[in-house]
């Protein structure tokens, strides 16, 4: 944290990089209005805070552009400091020649996710709420958006804050027995702790469950193809990709390699794998092809199997029962009914799905059954957490109670519980930034991008 | 112009496109606060202009954003109408989901350059002001900057409008003459007339003369680097790009093919051609390339003809006497003194410049002698004009001034005199937008980003 220094002016390009109609290039700090005031047509000194001045900013007697300034008065502005953000044209030699003469005037270039740290530091956000800021700009998907906006509104850092109180109340009367422990005196009543602990343990339990979920839904969620060779993997891939082309082609970013394909439907995004044909072989190649089909099956969240209406069905339904285990996340899908229309008619007792892949039947049947798969899974109102450094947290903090809640089983002494009290206050803590090590912060932070 | 109608309110991205860490979205028209009001958490009915508004951004009760509102109302914003900024959090997903909702509650979709042509259709800037916002944010180099924005401030227009003036008040007087044409009369004293005719063409020939600098200033400075085969062309070319590599690096968009390279030295964007070796040959291929070279070099603003410290001087000084029609552009450089260092002494008489492209010697000078002939172009003062458009409609008018002028000395007739000042008067007034037609419009505007 040596380049965070805190009492430094910071300034940076608050907006994508690159040219557009304007740009906001944003300062921070105690001297952000004293350096604006060098630079710009208009004396800062005495507006009101949340007013917008128009004037010019000047290189000494140099033009550099007619811009607007948005004054934001410490602390009623983002990180609590003084902060002025001044929209100018959005020409990139415009944008480096505000900031050069910025840093010139005395502010340095802010460090990558410095004004959200001032933010937290300043209190006027929790960690877990920073940290959201960071998910909320590079989510993609609504699922992701509900997600990182929901925890920088607050999300269940309330919810611990209040268990943690209540825990650190339990604790202090705990080490208050420590020191009378000559006397054998209970302050803490037994019951009513077993009573929190049990709430917490569930509490937690139930957060670092809804990680999984969180965490596809920030990556998108595995969707393994599986199914024989030459059964159409591939030709669904490409039409599940056509079908959505106009959603995915909205949202910047989506990452495409040979084999896997991330898709946006219905605001959730979906990573569909199509993998190696499964049959019975004893080419060495392709069996570790099958293995990896197999093992990004077991990994993924949803399967859909793929069978074919032209060929042998009963051998085909032999194989699905290969991999029992596997069924509860299966959907099973008959490609190339355009080849043998009447299956639909055979196998309609069936819960299987009807697919032409090629002519692009019975696509949006299977998307649907997609969402509504995971939309099962996502109640409204619960929680989600997203970030895997909470989750490893949570976890740590639940290992601790579960070990506070078998001592006060087996009626251990208070100091032995106090240990692990104080552990599970401390990886709480870490989570919403009650506690904090500049290693944290720096981490967490440096992953931010630039002007946040 | 079908697409651009004037009563809709209109809403974009205003910031780059792409993630940071906030973005812009500008909603303008009548309806722009009502728009708001249906989606903002507070309203903004009575709040001042130029004052900023926290709050959230609901679709129904699903929350979109923490944003923050900028209020300019009519007619104190750049439009000239109601006009709200959004700043919110910088996700694809977020703008996306805002520009939605603003569609879906009554706005459209603003057409590039929209929101300047409302600025201009309001009045509150001229056509040319307005065609120097888009140079403006296209700027790449201090020049280019430096023109933009002294057009975007008044520039030459003021002047224009100052010359039309008179010029309409002497066709008026003319015009009045032909009422009376019975009575031959002069209401329009002749003697002034021609004064402020030749003062209009010497204006018109100045910024018509300015238009090649301004353009070259626009698309950077063509520089031709000619010489014989393997005096080192390329590896010079190389050598400046290397040099400048810092610089270039700040400044996006610079585009490079295989033999041209724009590199910004001290705020000047140089665009190098790298050119066929010249000499004499019977090989038909190289006989073309030769000739593009000549070509190349005849364009250029500056040649940069290379000598070869190793090789027979006399021969190379005799090329160079071939092409003596371009020597009033031309830096003699010798190239490879670190081969020959006593080159340097032997020549001194001449006024060459001796570099090492290899070893980067004499680099420095070579731009500063670049940087020098493109300033003694430049007085500081001296209006360029950068826009095809305006040469044009000068040119235009320069034909219809002279024509008046010989009228007035040959003494001929108000009524022919009054068609070609009205003429006159109709391409001066193009320029600055006091005529216009949609096509104008449309082909003005439509060049210009979506969102400003």
């Amino acid at each position: 944290m040596k380049n965070y220094k805190r009492k430094d002016t910071i300034c940076a390009l608050a907006t994508g990089s690159g040219i557009g109609a304007i740009a906001i290039v944003r300062i921070s700090g105690n001297q952000a209005i004293n350096i604006c005031n060098k630079v710009f047509s208009k004396n800062l000194e005495d507006v009101k805070s949340h007013t917008i001045h128009f004037g010019t900013i000047k290189n000494d007697k140099e033009l550099i552009d007619e811009v607007l300034l948005s004054v934001f008065k410490n602390p009623y502005s983002f990180t609590g400091e003084d902060v002025i953000e001044i929209s100018c044209h959005g020409s990139v030699f415009i944008q480096q020649q505000i900031l050069q003469l910025l840093t010139k005037n005395g502010s340095r270039m802010a460090n990558p996710g410095e004004f959200t740290l001032r933010a937290f530091t300043n209190r006027k956000m929790d960690l877990s709420q920073a940290e959201a800021v960071a998910d909320l700009i590079a989510s993609e998907s609504k699922k992701a958006h509900q997600i990182a906006i929901n925890q920088m509104r607050g999300g269940f850092s309330d919810d611990l804050k209040k268990l943690r109180e209540q825990l650190i109340n339990f604790a202090s009367l705990i080490e208050l027995e420590l020191d009378f422990s000559e006397e054998d005196v209970e302050f803490a009543n037994r019951e009513q702790f077993n009573e929190l602990l049990l709430l917490i343990k569930e509490k937690l339990t139930k957060l670092i469950d809804s990680f999984q979920l969180g965490n596809v839904i920030k990556n998108g969620i595995p969707v393994a193809i599986l199914g024989a060779p030459n059964v159409g993997k591939s030709t669904l891939l490409n039409t599940l990709v056509n079908e959505d082309r106009a959603i995915v082609s909205e949202i910047a970013g989506t990452t495409r390699d040979t084999i896997e394909d991330v898709i946006n439907i219905e605001g959730m995004q979906f990573r569909f794998i199509d993998t190696a044909g499964l049959r019975d072989t004893s080419n060495k190649i392709e069996i570790i092809g099958i293995q990896k089909a197999l093992e990004k099956a077991e990994k993924a969240k949803v399967i859909i199997y793929l069978l074919d209406a032209t060929a042998d069905f009963k051998a085909q339904e032999k194989e699905i029962k290969k991999i029992k285990k596997l069924q509860n996340k299966m959907i099973v899908v008959v490609n190339k009914t355009d080849l043998n229309p009447n299956i639909c008619k055979t196998l309609k007792k069936k819960n299987y799905l009807f697919i032409s892949a090629k002519n692009k039947d019975g696509i949006e049947d299977l998307t649907k059954t997609l969402i509504s798969i995971i939309d099962t899974n996502l109640s409204s109102d619960e929680t989600i957490i997203s970030n895997s450094r909470h989750q490893e947290e949570l976890s740590k903090t639940l290992v601790e109670i579960i070990a506070v809640i078998e001592g006060l089983n087996n009626d251990i002494s208070g100091d032995l519980l106090a240990i692990n009290i104080r552990q599970a206050l401390y990886h709480l803590g870490l989570i919403t930034g009650e506690v904090t090590t500049d290693d944290l912060l720096g981490n967490i932070f440096s992953k931010f991008c630039i002007g946040k």
